[in-house]
């Protein structure tokens, strides 16, 4: 009997050892995930390997969702558009934590120091900031606005983004506002403080942050130009910049105006999508005047600089979105146009930009290029794949 | 007997479950290493948590040692005095591989696409380069040059970093000539080729390439100025520029010019270590012309750009090598002056900025300020800590 036994624990002990192999460390510093929007997927990715690792379910209503990475670039943050913000564990392929926080999200971001998530809504509006360990409410953000005839009202918040200090910083799009909210003692003891601009201009839809964080830019809907702040001095009022940018006899609805987050910087030289144009317009960036526009091949929805800001990648809204067009950021001439597909929905750089993920909604796959040659180096296939997010954003402020 | 065995199966089956935490996945993406220069160690830490994990020894001498990052972030490759190269596992805690492939090794660099490492040598001269993967030699490039009595010798190399298009590009401190070694089609065909670019000026010393890989800059020691090379069109002779920097009269030994890779930019301004004097030099970045000198507390070595560009952090060589210099990037006044304590060596921030990690030699220890506050937020204990390398520099040009 005891001869059995032995022999019995011998064999578990045998198999135990093959719960442990070397392959159990896994570093996440070449993942991504892809947001597959009809299915409600997160498929996580390795960019070395050019393969499919996992594919997460039960994210909810993907049709407009964003996604940001813990500090360890462990977790990705995913905003839907439904409310729902799911933190997945993107080394072992599941969801960590789920919650439904509000009725229509667009958009979130994670704090400097990874410790908070923020996330803005359209309904109700307002932002809400949660523990990014464990996903509970810490701070509930109404976004109120005195409209003309002298109500208090709730604003739809857009264009959040993390910058410098740990604060977060909104727009109101109702409310025609932009806000900073400061999270730098709310470790400390648990407070945080919001400042104030009012009347930045008619119904801000979305902004971006410098990549230095110098510097927060907010796109108008109901007027022409665009309205900057300045985070090295939160104090002081925003003021106009382009005056003619989306001027009003171009304007279109919002669901379809670029994203600003697709302006791209190149030396010295924003290159930024024309609203309702089919232009990429060239921006000097100390002067924040326009120096030149290049014609392009409709009208433009992200405009990336290559890491290297030696080409300007450019994707496009329907019915010209199956191109890329890749402008040259010396000579501003178009040097190649490539034709990815059906619906082109975003693209991701390779942190040091040798290569670029495209996702190809209609022909349901990822595609990857060599962004020296310009040649398709992989596929993958993923159902709609909307937007791509590579772990190193968890550097970078933000993304 | 049936019964016991299933009792020890099951014990010893629960036993196994104990052997697959959840903390099995380890992610990388906030972990950093130290080099401890005097016992030839590597430390590993993380950078949330703010603890050692793990510290691995055997790496040889580490008294002039960098580092370079796998693009997963697992891998540290480390580049000892003694020509050694040491790639280690830093979830793990061990050497992964190591050789020993040159007399005297001033440094190295990790290709564009991750898959080769350069190492450039004092003994012999030249550059090596190796399999990411094994460490296997590759390729050999003897860096030679032609000397005033026409004989063939072989160079030092110095200034060696990655360049966009997988180029590796370097100096030769004897024969006065940057040479681009062009690995693009490597992969493809086991190729490579090299540009010369002579008589860039009397013994390049230590190079920078910006931060987009468009200039590659090498400081010059045996007369004033420093050489310029365009990457963007690198058939193009080297240029000088900043013609008085270094100038003769000022200039001190080899072992005690500045780091280049010491230099910062912030917004249009460059901000660089004077040689051989008490000043921070500010030069426009659009004109290579010197536009202010700030006086500090001594010779600068390490001209850091806080990832906001807000503040520049400036350290110091012997004597006065116990403090920190904190300048405003706007006003460019200096807001403060910080005691570590003695022989501060290194400076490291973290990706979005919130903290920085300052190795205090003779203090055996790593401090972590809140660049914020400029408060001390934490200590680390490491014997003769130098370099300190968070893994984001896996996801940076020329880092």
């Amino acid at each position: 009997m005891k001869r059995i036994f032995l022999a019995s624990a011998f064999f578990l002990l045998t198999a135990c050892s093959v719960l442990t192999p070397a392959t159990r460390y896994q570093a996440s510093g070449d993942l991504g995930v892809i947001i597959a929007r009809e299915s409600g997927e997160l498929v996580v990715f390795n960019s070395s390997s050019r393969r499919i690792v996992h594919t997460v379910s039960g994210l909810g209503d993907l049709s407009h969702a964003s996604v940001v990475f813990s500090r360890d670039e462990r977790f990705a943050y995913v905003f839907g558009r439904d409310g729902g913000l799911t933190k997945v564990d993107i080394l072992q392929g599941q969801i960590d934590k789920r919650i439904v926080q509000g009725g229509n999200s667009i958009g979130g971001a994670i704090s400097q120091d990874g410790s908070l998530i923020a996330v803005s809504n359209y309904t109700p509006g307002g932002v809400r900031v949660f523990s990014a360990d464990t996903l509970e409410l810490v701070a509930d953000i109404p976004a109120t606005y005195t409209d003309a005839s002298g109500q208090q009202k709730l604003s739809k918040t857009v264009g959040l983004v993390d910058a410098p200090g740990n604060r977060f910083v909104f727009s109101l799009f109702d409310g025609a506002e932009m806000q900073i909210a400061d999270f730098s003692h709310f470790a400390a003891d648990g407070q945080f403080s919001i400042k104030r601009h009012a009347q930045i201009g008619k119904n801000p839809y979305d902004a971006l942050i410098t990549a230095n964080g110098h510097y927060y830019v907010a796109g108008l809907f109901g007027e022409p130009g665009m309205a900057r702040l300045d985070l090295w001095h939160d104090d002081q009022a925003p003021v106009r910049v382009l005056p003619d940018y989306g001027d009003k006899d171009q304007a279109l609805p919002v669901y379809k105006m670029p994203h600003l987050e697709g302006w791209a910087q190149a030396g010295n030289y924003l290159f930024v999508p024309g609203v309702g144009r089919h232009q990429v317009l060239v921006i000097d960036a100390g002067s924040w005047q326009q120096v030149a526009h290049i014609p392009v091949a409709g009208q433009p929805v992200f405009v990336m600089s290559r890491p290297d800001n030696r080409e300007i990648w450019v994707s496009f809204a329907h019915p010209d979105n199956g191109q890329i067009q890749i402008i040259d950021a010396e000579t501003l001439a178009i040097t190649e146009t490539l034709q990815p597909g059906p619906a082109v929905l975003h693209m991701e750089f390779s942190p040091r930009g040798e290569q670029v993920w495209v996702s190809v909604r209609d022909l349901n796959e990822v595609q990857l290029y060599d962004t020296r040659t310009h040649q398709k180096l992989a596929t993958l296939p993923v159902k709609s794949p909307s937007g791509i997010f590579l772990t190193r954003r968890a550097h970078v402020t933000g993304l």
